[in-house]
């Protein structure tokens, strides 16, 4: 998906939040925001939002000093979610459809978002989520393709939703799968590093951790790694989450199942959904397969 | 008040709003952006926001080559209010405090800001502004200042709500007293002409009409005519309707009630409220007179 001209207000609140969390001087974040506007002072439409967001947050580190602004509050919702596992997992193993709940589950998750916004209430998406409808759930084949695939990469996304999502890969190894989960390969916004997938506890003797090898916060292609590329082309199925990495592989003709909360307007309108919307799509559902939006 | 790091996010929706008012033409749309980004790859925070946004809307009219990208939507609100208007003036002559009533009707006609987005539900407003308490409600001292003057000073704001600012100037002009309505010397977003204080019917044999000589999209007295600020310095009191004008006016230390709908998070923090609080203040109810902020 293309960066909007929408999307530029977006950067400068990322940017300006961003600032905010490593320091409290003003002039600092001014300095930020004038070289994020010297950034757009020649837009280019042609990547993905997560590339252009790449730009933005190395200006941010580069000129606040901090390799990673937002690691306090990746830890604070490491912690937090650890603290809701035991109780979400016994409610996935109790329902009566595992799978689907610990879907439902990982959407839930997927709220914790600071690329999208600085506040948001896990508790109440975790209960929406139980029972909300999907705007999109393409689950039988989702189905078929666990069952016909020994081994499923799955694409992570924020810190904190990890422990989200190992409440799905535990019910897909408990199926007599693999799952091979990539995070990020450096700090970037709150998104998942390794250390925070260690931190959630999906890191043991069945799932393989991996890195994209990317500073991107999504899975932007041409910014992985030789390793990584490997790894997604072999892929007999793919679970992309969150709304980044949809943008950064809504064109990709791969085996993907996209798994994301709709969070914003602008992928809102180009999928035709609603902000909210809880998606498990195979991306032909919205018509996407091998297209460039 | 001065223009904050948050601002500059809604300066480029704002921005981006106005292109598309007048053309489908994406590359202009960017073009704008572009410049815009431009004009804040050099910040200045000395300014209040209406005087930035004059610069930006002053941008997006010299490259798409309207003079009034929302002459459209202005017609549009001048003939919805105009539509409201008997039933309103009804209401307000039928209620037990006329003048109160009328200044919660400005209240709700203040919604029609295309400065700060654009939907709105007008209907919605009307209602809720009919029974929710004030967050600031300096009303006995407005009644004294009304009481004790001959003259009105009142500073409209945006299209479409001169028809409700004519309610409280109707109510205003029945206790005996005299008022001028001063509207924007030239279009700048939604705001407020001539033109459309006309439409709006406020142009009558008592009031009398005129204009600040000044583009920007709020009182900002640097940029006023001098025939203007002759009238603002003799006013023995000021009502200054909307967020606009209190944003360029918070810190003068004139006879000056603000009425207005807080409608950003910055303003709101700024006078410790909360978006969608109503407000009639004489501005040292937030400890602002003669302050700057």
């Amino acid at each position: 998906m293309k960066t909007c001209l929408d999307c530029i207000s977006c950067f400068f609140r990322q940017a300006l939040e961003a600032s905010r969390m490593v320091s409290d001087d003003e002039a600092l974040h001014k300095e930020v925001l004038q070289e994020v506007a010297k950034e757009f002072s020649n837009i280019c439409l042609d990547e993905s939002p997560p590339s252009v967001s790449r730009k933005i947050h190395k200006i941010v580190r580069d000129l606040t000093g901090s390799l990673d602004p937002y690691k306090e509050v990746k830890d604070k919702y490491n912690q937090m979610a650890l603290g809701l596992y035991p109780q979400l997992r016994e409610k996935v193993l109790n329902s009566a459809d595992p799978l689907l709940t610990s879907i439902r589950m990982v959407i839930a998750g997927n709220i914790i978002d600071f690329g999208v916004g600085n506040s948001f209430d896990v508790e109440k998406e975790i209960k929406e989520a139980f029972h909300k409808e999907f705007a999109t759930l393409d689950y039988s084949i989702f189905c078929d393709f666990i069952e016909d695939t020994e081994e499923v990469l799955y694409l992570g996304d924020n810190a904190g939703e990890v422990v989200f999502d190992r409440l799905l890969v535990e019910v897909i190894e408990s199926m007599g799968k693999r799952v091979v989960y990539a995070v990020r390969g450096a700090p970037i916004i709150n998104d998942a590093t390794l250390d925070d997938a260690r931190e959630c506890g999906i890191h043991n003797d069945v799932t393989e951790l991996i890195s994209t090898g990317s500073d991107a916060p999504a899975t932007v292609l041409e910014l992985c790694s030789p390793d990584f590329i490997e790894r997604f082309n072999g892929a007999k199925m793919i679970i992309s989450k969150g709304q980044g990495n949809f943008e950064a592989l809504s064109g990709e003709k791969r085996p993907i199942f996209f798994l994301f909360k709709v969070k914003c307007p602008v992928v809102a309108e180009n999928i035709n959904h609603e902000v909210g919307d809880m998606v498990l799509s195979r991306g032909q559902s919205f018509g996407l397969m091998g297209q460039k939006l």
